[in-house]
């Protein structure tokens, strides 16, 4: 296994690459407009959300996330074919069902802060969270539908909601095992990669699939992109795990060791539980039956941790998918630019500190 | 204005149609192999809230709905061209949607039984039934795009997705008004027919411009289909909230009064509350503001609503719709038992008991 070790010399591995900045504006300009609709309070919820007003619906500039969803479906729809436009409305579409997720994850898990704001349900209520949700996943629907015409068949359509309806289905599924694992100690990693590997995965690899579809009729390119996803989304959730247990307050908007105190069966916790034996077995088992984890308890699950090597464990589980993903496109022509940016991306995700 | 009275001679305006029976066993076999999904259980949920399996997943054959929005979608169709098996991917898929708004309902309302069983969110908590309300409506678009090839062509199917990606947006808008409204006692007779126009007149409108568009080109007959479902979405709601005040529980399930003791805004109740004045508008505003509604209450509701004429003003509401859907169809050719079948079942959606 050989890991990769991004590019020192253009930029360091952990600020945001360039192709994040590239598609912003037409990413967020195509946000804007779906949700653009002033007659409907509904709206300024989901405005909200995505952190562009608060919670009166006055404008502000709020953090937002980094749109890496249609940054890697706009990306590769320009790596296959030279131009990245027609694949803008599915790009948009897979922003707005994450941000339906994030809303009715939030619900679920009683998350009260989302990017160091209030989240939906906090301020206005599960009911209406939940209604937000529902509105922000069809908003995502009109996306696509808005079409048709141009570049674009209705077969092509047709593919592109058939992927993203599978899209949604999985992650949705991987939502539900990821509650009903709760309370479990028993869950091993095969169990864990897949659930996440629906839950978060599926969100991850779509984009490269449907830019892939968008930008060429190649179905050996189109399969190698969604493999390379596919990859990429263990790299993106085992990192989420490893800044959800070691990364600090100021970057994450979270404590040390959130993860451990909110009893989140993430991969190290996972993996400290598979691997512990004896006494710190007993140890973790005794600290997850408690109803609160309290600071000591999470210093004490961080030493078992540290002892497991689980940190070390977590890190060359990411990069080995990261190696992967990138073997996926090894024998895809593109653009040296292009691999390039790809090549970035990939390893950004592997070395993010948010 | 002439009340439809419907045809005594044939069957009993309050007994279900004989058209339900027509389509029951398709409409039955369709949804079950949509959600025969044995390796998830997930999926077991979501039987459990057709009325197929109780709440361990053993088969039962528990009260189920009597497949309104799919009857009225094939109905339409058949009427239109003589055959109804075109649009039995989208009236499952209504019908999907239809169940999928019933369980985020359940959770949004707190209730506690449906049909007379636990409600979903009751068994199995919030979360999870979030997420089985979310698969439920992901299911609903695969039955569209299972549908591809035969007699339908991708062009349609763009076509009947974006009416289906309306509805369920209207619906949900109107969930959010119904939300918005509670606790309020100022909801003026407009506002609430707007409310109820896109919160269950959608997904009545809906299956019949639906079934049209699978039937005929002809964007008349389309047209008059739409329109009529749209007055039928009136007499529906309209019904279901006289019967959630003046149904007997045997009936519905709920005993009179049951919308009154929820300080539910539905039709009688902004009407009591507009018409009122006085010392009668004095003890209305008293109980509404009151955190509970005791017996007594309901009782001296019910008595204002009668001095009031509330019951006999929603009644002629509903059969003045009613009319309205049955001209819409005048200047569409019928055949005469297609016709005579329409005409039986908007007047039942009339004088129905639940």
């Amino acid at each position: 296994m050989t890991n990769v070790v991004p590019d020192q010399s253009t930029t360091p591995p952990t600020s945001l690459p360039a192709v994040f900045q590239r598609y912003q504006e037409s990413i967020d300009s195509a946000l804007r407009d779906r949700l653009s609709d002033s007659t409907s309070f509904l709206y300024s919820i989901l405005r909200y959300a995505m952190g562009w007003s608060d919670e009166s619906g006055a404008p502000v500039s709020a953090p937002q996330g980094k749109a890496l969803r249609p940054t890697l479906c706009l990306l590769t729809c320009e790596a296959v074919c030279g131009e990245y436009k027609r694949a803008l409305p599915p790009a948009t579409s897979l922003e707005l069902i994450h941000n339906f997720s994030l809303i009715h994850d939030d619900i679920q898990d009683r998350d009260e802060y989302r990017r160091h704001r209030p989240t939906v349900w906090k301020v206005w209520g599960e009911p209406i969270a939940l209604t937000a949700g529902n509105v922000m996943r069809i908003v995502a629907d009109t996306s696509i539908e808005g079409q048709r015409g141009d570049s674009v068949s209705a077969v092509d359509m047709v593919t592109v909601n058939r992927v993203l309806t599978e899209a949604s289905l999985e992650m949705i599924e991987g939502q539900y095992l990821d509650v009903a694992f709760e309370g479990r100690s028993d869950i091993g990693m095969k169990s864990y990669l897949d659930m996440i590997s629906r839950k978060t995965g599926a969100l991850i690899r779509t984009p490269m699939h449907v830019g892939a579809i968008m930008g060429t009729d190649d179905s050996e390119v189109i399969e190698s992109f969604r493999e390379c996803g596919r990859s990429l989304g263990y790299v993106f959730q085992i990192r989420d795990d490893v800044l959800g247990i070691w990364s600090q307050e100021k970057t994450t908007g979270k404590p040390v060791g959130a993860d451990i105190r909110r009893k989140k069966n993430s991969l190290p916790i996972v993996h400290a539980m598979s691997q512990a034996d004896g006494t710190k077995k007993r140890i973790l088992d005794g600290i997850y039956a408690q109803e609160t984890v309290e600071d000591t308890d999470v210093d004490a699950v961080l030493d078992i941790m540290d002892t497991l090597g689980t940190e070390a464990y977590a890190n060359s589980l990411a990069a080995e998918h990261c190696d992967r993903a990138l073997e996926r496109l090894a024998g895809v022509e593109l653009p040296s630019g292009a691999r390039a940016d790809i090549e970035e991306l990939v390893t950004f995700l592997l070395v993010r500190e948010h």
